[in-house]
């Protein structure tokens, strides 16, 4: 993997005249598998190469970086022990099912009643292509499918005064119209000559053909430039009535607001997030629950590597090792290991007891807690499909639910499960403050608002998470003043022979690939440290 | 499901102040799930409410229009014989798996040799949201996924002698790069003033506001407008090196070409695919190949009702009834039914003896084949994945290929199979005329030019579909020189007892929600003619 692009491009270059003619190859657009250094997995011939043997590491925390540390590890030999305070692998990787039970750092429990088959990832919910999460699940064996994070059909709402205000838009629909009349005012400009310090006559011509069917509009009319270029409307944006049998030819949606009710409903801010190069389809997940990875991984390592309830109360380097600490089922042990690898995130880390330098502890507490939550609905029919032709997808609103999430399996199910919220900043904050039920209740006013009364009608589960307020989480990710700090670089070091990892500690915050990457990274220096001896 | 989109827009109204606000209800882009004459499908009780027997019917071809029109009619009590020339329902619905065997009307015969799970959907491939299909795979329990038809990693490929030719560009970075320039040269006209005409201030303001985030530009440098609202890149086109762990923040792919070279390119001409009504994400697929609908027909309207390699030799209206002649098995066959639905595509139907008015034989002869071919190439492994990162999706090129298919379903497996052509016209007609090792060679030769050498290397087996050559079809799909014809209107007539239907009698020629309509629409004229006696 790590030299598949560089053999692509020379397979380019090989294959015959047309092969790559443009000389920037930057501007091929070609996405790199490969990281900057790319990875070597540890051996397992490594340590006899080395004359040495495998050494001994404890890794604290079995969410996706310490199961991924304990997984590459493994493969030269070494003996990892795994502490893992909660009772499952994965961490915030986490698919609330029925059964679930969960107690916040508030006291509330939840109890979560989700039918067979039904669940919310309360966590982590999507994975890019380029995404070395995917390579593990291909390694791992767990199966995927697409999810859905962008569907043409599903809308915008916007709460305001502006003349869409209150409104639910198709998704199809607010892009019609932008570029409609994105096209329209630059096809004006262009053809009054208003550009000709930046376009040549060939660059006018093909950019006037570029925007006549990138933007459905009109042509030029000659001697009226008012009357030129006009967006009227498309088909684009859907149809009042479909096309049909015999002579029903549809009757497209129309016509449209006016350029200026489109421009002031700023609906056109949300269409952005889908080219971003972590949020672009196709995304996918795993068949069955985000938790289909942890598991993947727990099999990989054996469940025997693996303590669960154990809650980790102190950590201690020596000069030859790591003490650690933990309780587990109310009876206080230790395990002694050559190294350590802490995973637990920096919220609750700087609470533990350590020998850890001053500077550690400086750059622990310089982490702050990304308030971040969600709410899952499961009803007793899937009304968005049925009634309002949206098969996943996501709806965008400026509410504090943020958005609704449609869900990307059991398709013409007899119920699904739809996510009432994803929300995070103020909004998840606001939402944490309250009970479950207070949440519920304010999530379905909002929702009500863009999908009518059923919204609040046939619910028959739910369950609500707040990051910031779970035990052993504290946060639904880390967000740095500055990646260019002393402090976050302090923490990409070891202290004594306890190296960190997680996706606190990458530039993939928040993202399964960013732990994975960054416990390949402190598997790297480890390795090489305890080859070395 | 006939009334839901009112009832749809009664809830919203009533849900709260909020509610539909903008008076434009075509505004709302809601797109409806209803046809122009909601569809009442035949019931038990239709015949004893009306004093009547269940009249016999039989129909001619079990395509999609065919098998809907059995399924229909029989939901009354209807006998219905259902005549197919081939071995197996579906018509241009076809699925080819291993084993498939195929012989053309040029005389050469394929052996589909897939392995166990590959397959190529040689007719339709994907489903839009709003097709009925999805209700008819809904109630017939046949399960759907995602079908890929846009990828932001699957790549635009030209050939030519634009600075871009013969470079494969993913799409995420053709439009990235487009949108950037074209917000850059808006931005820089609206500022200037040059569109006052067409915008208030405070639109300029929302304007200029839409544009930086949209087209990821610079800002306003005051003072000096050439420097202004400039487009330099962004990490939307992808990255040279991935964000990764620690300090790798990642450095995307730059710097763009230059505008003149965007446009000069016209790359940007493919992007407006992925806004049409029927193209737009997400689409679907039945899970396990296309063929899962014309089965679950088949279970549905029971085999029994229903002769394969039945080959109609006749048709004739009679005054109380139709006699329709087949061949089955070398022998020469009757059946009388009192009403006839015959989905027999024009090209083919034109030849069959009937005792229809003449008419009827000139707006057969009016319709128009469209050829269309594809090719499917089962490699033994999944290059696409693990060496480009492409899941899914589509490949775009000028190249007579026209496209390139990456599969929708088995990710991360063994094996995969790509469409290695998917075209039609004068395309469609070149590939026809060739054999099928002829097909293979020059759709290698062509997909290497995008792909690199891997593209001939590893393929296990291979089928092609030239549909214009195909026994019972003779074309990919009807195109009519115009459907405000009287020939075309003449077809929506029954012709004394026959009725007529297929994809080819409706605005979705070439799609299976087309063929249902149609369908439906002649069970509606014939129930109610029956009841009516």
């Amino acid at each position: 993997m790590p030299t598949t692009r560089r053999q692509f491009l020379q397979s380019v270059g090989v294959a015959g005249g047309a092969g790559v003619m443009y000389s920037t190859m930057g501007a091929l657009g070609l996405a790199p598998t490969a990281a900057a250094a790319p990875y070597t997995p540890p051996r397992s011939g490594d340590f006899t190469l080395a004359g040495r043997s495998a050494a001994r590491v404890v890794v604290l925390g079995a969410g996706i970086a310490g199961l991924t540390t304990a997984y590459e590890l493994q493969k030269a030999g070494y003996q990892v022990t795994v502490l893992e305070a909660r009772d499952r692998p994965g961490g915030r990787n986490w698919t609330v099912r029925g059964g679930t039970r969960e107690t916040d750092l508030k006291g509330e429990t939840q109890h979560a009643r989700f039918a067979e088959g039904q669940y919310l990832n309360a966590g982590p919910a999507r994975i890019a292509q380029h995404m070395v999460t995917l390579d593990y699940c291909r390694e791992l064996g767990v199966p995927v499918e697409v999810f859905t994070n962008v569907n043409a059909d599903s809308y915008y709402f916007d709460e305001g005064t502006t003349p869409l205000s209150g409104t639910p838009v198709r998704h199809r629909t607010t892009k019609a119209d932008t570029y409609g009349y994105v096209s329209e005012l630059l096809a004006r400009a262009t053809d009054s000559g208003s550009l000709d310090g930046y376009l040549t006559g060939a660059d006018k011509e093909a950019l006037l053909s570029f925007l006549g069917g990138w933007g459905a509009i009109g042509r030029r009319v000659e001697g009226d430039p008012a009357a030129s270029w006009k967006y009227t409307g498309t088909s684009r944006r859907g149809y009042e009535v479909l096309p049909g049998a015999g002579t029903q030819a549809g009757t497209p949606l129309g016509p449209p607001p006016s350029l200026s009710d489109v421009l002031q409903s700023n609906l056109g801010r949300n269409i952005s997030f889908e080219f971003g190069f972590d949020q672009a389809m196709l995304m996918f997940q795993p068949v069955g629950g985000m938790d289909r990875i942890p598991y993947a991984f727990e099999r990989a390592v054996d469940r025997r590597n693996i303590v669960y309830r154990a809650e980790v109360g102190g950590i201690t380097n020596t000069p030859t090792g790591v003490d650690v600490t933990y309780t587990t089922r109310g009876r206080r042990r230790t395990v002694t290991a050559d190294f350590c690898v802490c995973t637990i995130p920096p919220m609750v880390l700087k609470k533990i007891p350590t020998n850890f330098a001053p500077e550690v502890g400086t750059a622990l507490a310089y982490a702050q807690a990304a308030p971040a939550g969600k709410i899952a609905l499961q009803y007793d029919r899937r009304w968005w499909e049925t009634d309002e032709n949206i098969y996943g997808g996501i709806t965008n609103t400026n509410m504090d639910i943020g958005t609704i999430w449609y869900p990307s399996s059991g398709y013409h199910g007899d119920r699904g499960t739809v996510v009432g919220y994803y929300n995070f900043g103020n909004n998840a904050l606001a939402y944490g403050r309250l009970s479950h039920k207070e949440r519920l209740s304010r999530a379905l006013v909002q929702g009500q608002k863009v999908h009518g009364q059923k919204y609040a009608r046939g619910i028959e589960a739910s369950f609500s998470v707040s990051w910031e307020n779970t035990r052993y989480s504290e946060g639904g990710w880390v967000s740095w003043p500055s990646r260019e700090s002393a402090e976050y670089r302090r923490l990409l070091q070891p202290e004594g022979r306890t190296y960190f990892a997680g996706d606190h500690l990458s530039h993939y915050t928040s993202w399964m690939s960013g732990a994975i990457e960054s416990a390949r990274a402190s598997v790297t220096a480890l390795h090489q440290r305890a080859l070395a001896g």
